[in-house]
């Protein structure tokens, strides 16, 4: 293995390769002559690639780690206009030895820097309760640590470590750059609401070598999740202090958590019922839509066409060419 | 006032009374030729009654307590085929005088049997924690209170204080009666799942003089309401044994809270995932619909018609004569 | 061929087969190379089993029978993880010879025990009209011969024969279990509605060796044809007791049948408008939904997955684990 | 009585009337000064009108027949903007005197005529069984009978008595119209689709005095009640022939009857499945909405607008003025 | 008529006042001992008043313009809770002498400040098709004029005489802010499309004496005529330089045009398919909530609730107190 | 190649082939044993066929043109039950020397008969105004033979050449025969819309040797060209006239334009608010589904099937044996 790595998304046809990738969905199928062979996926941070490896067998098939690491040589080349990876040969590797920051798809900004400006944001909230409470967030380091690495979805969008915490930040940046246009809103309730409306996101997928959703994540949600650890910090607040922590001040924060999805049948128990929540609901989606379309332009397959594929999410498919005016 | 009272819903025209009563929606008008009336309602736990003071001046009008009570003097009349109350006199009346029993609608069944039969019926809970929880709410006065006292509803089922008991205990008793039927059912995760399902409606709708929604009602609902509650008391446990209580049973409990309405656009902000909550799902509308369906043929105000009026959450008049057969 | 049968899903990677199967969905495919192999499925009442043949020709293909028996030799494999059956000799075998009970889906229930239990509970029907249409029915034996085969559905519960026997069955319990909660309910009318809601089935589906929806069931569906057999056994009884049956049992009955999926977008041209139609409503959809989540935990193809493929039909991936509570 | 009826239609303010009315929804009103007064409407067969009786008494109120008839004294006046009349003196008339054609809705058409053109479009079909099928129907003089009485709607589109022949005969018309444009349509098929989709209305509406839907109107309707009057009639055939009537001709039949309203939501239980179902379904939807719009735009209170009042049918207003270009 | 106006929603009750108003919806009532009284409403740019005026006659009733203006004498006074006027004089007054500033709601802000601050915005554009197509609009007084006039709609938001301007100028303003944090996009399309996107409205509705959907309006819609006059001001350009204006320029700023209702069912013929477009719409979202929320805050008729009635267009109540925090 | 084509609908498994070809859809991939092999699919008018070379190198992949011609030598095979080719040798070929007429799908129909006939209808119509419009129309010879070549649309009715030509001739022979039995439409008007509905289809589509949308068509779509060219066309005659076009008959013609689809979510901006929109809506809706169900009967796979396979745009399957009645 040399020393700097071959990222998938550099990958060209006819390379030979020597190096440890991610492994997922592994088949051991058999060749209409009766032979075995293996098809398989090869991941790391910068994408999937396809395998098969020929002349296989059982126990080979049997050694290979689902969601773990292989060291794998082979070689690329071209299948139906797509790249695909033959394998030569394959021998276990050590999770514990894997770099995961090479095989994890992570956010491109520095969580650090992302993790203080927002905190620099919250910094202008001026109401006492709405400050001890964000305090109380954020000295739980375990909750820090959690929200740092979430995805911000499984798939929609920024589906990679940092990913929460890159679309609250932008969240936060556009409601500081809106706040002063509409001066009726609390500034404070806005702030704070960014900040919390999708804490639960960290409890309801994982963030480890492959994203996916928690049983709890199914079965309650994020939404759901997000209100409650609103009333626990409150109640461990009321705890400290001894002095009750103001019950409307939970339930707004709680009203903007279950109403930011907008919609009934997005999942929102209730309806935006007052102006902050509207402004949550809003930058929410206009973030969320800006990833999308971006990604969908990025990584559509037809590189010559002016449209996308159909993407089911939006309903349509997306222009690609609206940033080249004459 | 006689020693007996003569309630709103037996009431004829022409009768002369002379009582207490709750007032509601007081409204202060003009005739055309110039003179004053007030026209207001009259409530016992039995009806209401709209009525009017002929040759009224404002500050009599300003004396009306809304919420409150008044000793009141006048006689009954038929109105457009409706009864109406015509005032000749009144004068203010303490609440602390008033017998809330005869003026605040109230179940027709006995509150302490109910709760009696209903803990009877969680007595077959075996799974240890699941007793440990509901434990932690039966000895929680202050939440046995206000569940007694709870209406069902605001105005569809079962509105009236001890509404929310009567509807559960309905659902326990059908639960009761269906386990056996289909077995592979967690007949614990059910029968504390029927008990849980609705308690945020205590803190959803006041239960006092009249039913309305708390602000903490109309912003977070009851289905949250209910959830956090569960995540409260599981932490109290917790902390009072030092052992963590199961996530997964909270988990499942919270998943039937949360999806009991069936559908997102009726407020769940998932859809039952578990047979247990497809179960109590099914349950909670029957219940529901049988009520409905029973109060909307009771209360038709047109005798002779065989459907009821339209009746909009039901999308449907009721036919009344189901239990007429030849 | 030995003594006794080896079914499909007691089958596993590796044996060799000597038996008969049901043919479904047969094709002829070329291999690169030019040679020509079949693909098709094999059948009996416990599944369905891909299978190959290669070294196939022309004639050997139009030899095998769609819907049809063959007796086959050949062996099992593992294919992608599923098994596959390699074919390596065939030959026809007469459906008269084949012992259909082996082949078609069928209910696990002793079909003459339940259709006594049905009997049982309609025996409660104290309505003389509504005994004779009961009598009227029973005592059609091509009737109930259609009625004791057919499947519940096409696909979505109780898929087999017996299936709309054993549904019904299991409402008739439930409804017999919750009519004592709800004294206000026309019994009469609700254990009559539940035998009635669904016969229509027994000419919607075929319940040969598949299961297939009929023309009739296409153009006309199980609703309608439900409610024509109940006018048509209605007009028979008046002709025969030269009295007019009455007409209102009638309606409530065709009622009951058209309202019993709840929505019009399920098909329902009608809404339920009593209280009879709207427990018979959660009663079907509770059995069809204990069936579906059962069903689906059963068969869900990774066993070690805590919760269910996404299942269309529910909007939802179903839990496995509600039933096992620390 | 002068020899001439002054109908309602014709009415201005200020003039004296002496004659029969029909009685529609009675009230008795309190005025402020204790007084009581009657509101009632008087009906004939161009509209209806409100009327108010003052210095009434209980007796004379009970003296009125709702859906019956009254001599009546009095004087048209203008009341906000509209008609209404003042009842001089009222005294019983006998249901038996009155000419009931100049009291009930009735088509502008001449019944017999409609009747005849259509059993003249009617006698195109060619095959044996449709011929036969429709014979039954058109010797079946009850059926005939209450066939050209009956409505097509109670409200939406020819609320009249003869309304559902010249609905039936409008879309005979169109069809006949149209099938030669369409030469791979089953015209025999097209014709009796057309004569039989809406004859359970026959049923489903009263068409006397006033139109109300039936009891069975109501549980039933009359898209099932037309499917099954189909089968009613094949049978009898089949019993007087002692030839089966053929099945799928009664499919085809009922499959058009089921899926005229051409969505689940409009209380069709089967979608249009063969392209005659789909030329039906339109036909019907254009003469409805022809029917609609021409009586939205006369009826319009404002004749000055150049739009009618928002019509919740039709999700919009009508604009009135699209005959009139420059 | 003194030197200084009382506008209506600074009278109180009891209050004489002898001043000019502007009538609408006159209505000529006759009272239960048959006198005649005129119910009218008065209005000025404050708001709208119900006025009564007793000893009424026809010829007075005739004499009232409506949508013209009178000059009135009479006294308010409280009806049900509500303010209501006596008129005991009236005389015409031209419409020619009236100062329609006193009469039209109009925008508070300075449209002449609020139109310099748009094309200062507007001047960021870079694009040269673009600053070409804007300038067209800007020379073209008839538009400037009717687009500073229109209010932003009939009712919902922003309905007042400089309301589009306003409406517009905050999406623009919003766009400014949020342009810097998202710069994928095309800054110069996003505000061209800001500008144009409601252009359409200005013919869509008057913008008089009373706000009004003009014919047009109703048949075609603003999103229509706003695209439509994109590709008219491009084809003037076309003619003037004979050079083509290019194609995906007009495409573009239609696109944006016709998604920004951001679905179907609210009029979009064509859903967001660029980046622009999402945000376009986000902010047009954004800015009609924050008006519609405060403006049912604001005017909420029961100060003492601490959530406002009811409000359709938004499917809540708005609760009025986020900004009042402990 | 022999004098006569041989189409591929007429193309049997064991034919010699050697004539010219469109292509589409080229892949290059791999066999298991590391071979290359071709995948495309050949077109002509009558329909496609996947097609596949053994034996093939990148050079020959890389000579095949997508979207153009090859002249091809081979064979017919049946696989799986469908027809596939096997490519023994191919060799560019000049899309000049291709008579187009063999490749691209073309109505059935003669053009210019239909449009002599389109043109007669039309010539009924008398307003003057409308003369002139569509004669500026009919005299832009651009846009007639874009009208000409246009399809319907791109897959779901009439796609191919001449289509959208046949599809509005359809409608207009059908509004010609119907205008008869609604006297109160305005004729004129009908005519005028018939013919303009979907004019825009001519930009929103190619019709050349594959149909496409355009970008404009997705951008922007047909129902808003064709109102835009409206608008375009009125104002060229109030140029050529000086005198304005009735701003009336622009208006309605784009609201039957804007609101055929007659749904919102189908892409109508408007409801049809005129009787001559709602008959242009059923029109079009209908010839629509006559085609869509003809070529599903026609273009079943399965021919031994009474119903075709389930169409997603129909919501069912079509009944292929609606034409035979015994």
């Amino acid at each position: 293995m040399a020393d700097k790595r071959m990222y998938i998304n550099q990958l060209m046809p006819g390379q030979t390769v020597d190096q440890v990738f991610l492994i997922r969905d592994k088949d051991l199928r058999t060749t209409k002559s009766g032979g075995l062979y293996i098809v398989c996926t090869l991941c790391d941070k910068t994408g999937t690639l396809p395998a098969r490896m020929w002349q296989a067998s059982e126990s080979i098939f049997n050694s290979i780690p689902v969601d773990g690491f292989l060291h794998i040589k082979g070689r690329t080349e071209d299948y139906k206009g797509s790249l695909q990876f033959i394998i030569d040969a394959m021998r276990p590797y050590s999770a514990d030895k894997a770099d995961l920051a090479e095989f994890i798809p992570v956010t491109e900004c520095d969580v650090e820097e992302m993790w203080a400006e927002l905190l620099e944001i919250l910094r202008a909230i001026k109401n006492k309760h709405l400050r001890l409470l964000i305090k109380k967030f954020v000295e739980d380091q375990e909750f820090v640590d959690a929200f740092k690495r979430s995805p911000a979805a499984m798939s929609i969008h920024n589906p990679f470590v940092g990913g929460l915490l890159e679309h609250t930040l932008a969240m936060a940046r556009a409601a500081k750059a809106l706040l002063g246009l509409y001066p009726k809103l609390n500034a404070d309730l806005v702030l704070a609401g960014v900040f919390l409306h999708d804490i639960g996101k960290a409890a309801e997928l994982t963030s480890g070598v492959t994203i996916k959703y928690t049983d709890r994540g199914q079965l309650v949600g994020h939404i759901t999740i997000s209100a409650i650890w609103v009333s626990e910090k409150a109640a461990e607040i009321a705890r400290e202090t001894s002095e009750p922590f103001p019950q409307r001040t939970v339930d707004l924060l709680q009203h903007i958590i279950l109403s930011h999805h907008g919609q009934h049948e997005f999942g929102s128990p209730k309806l935006p019922a007052i102006p902050e929540a509207f402004l949550i609901h809003y930058l929410d989606n206009l973030d969320a839509k800006m990833y999308m379309t971006a990604n969908a332009v990025e990584n559509d397959p037809d590189a010559a066409a002016s449209f996308t594929t159909y993407l089911r999410q939006l309903e349509t498919r997306i222009y690609k060419l609206s940033g080249e005016l004459e």
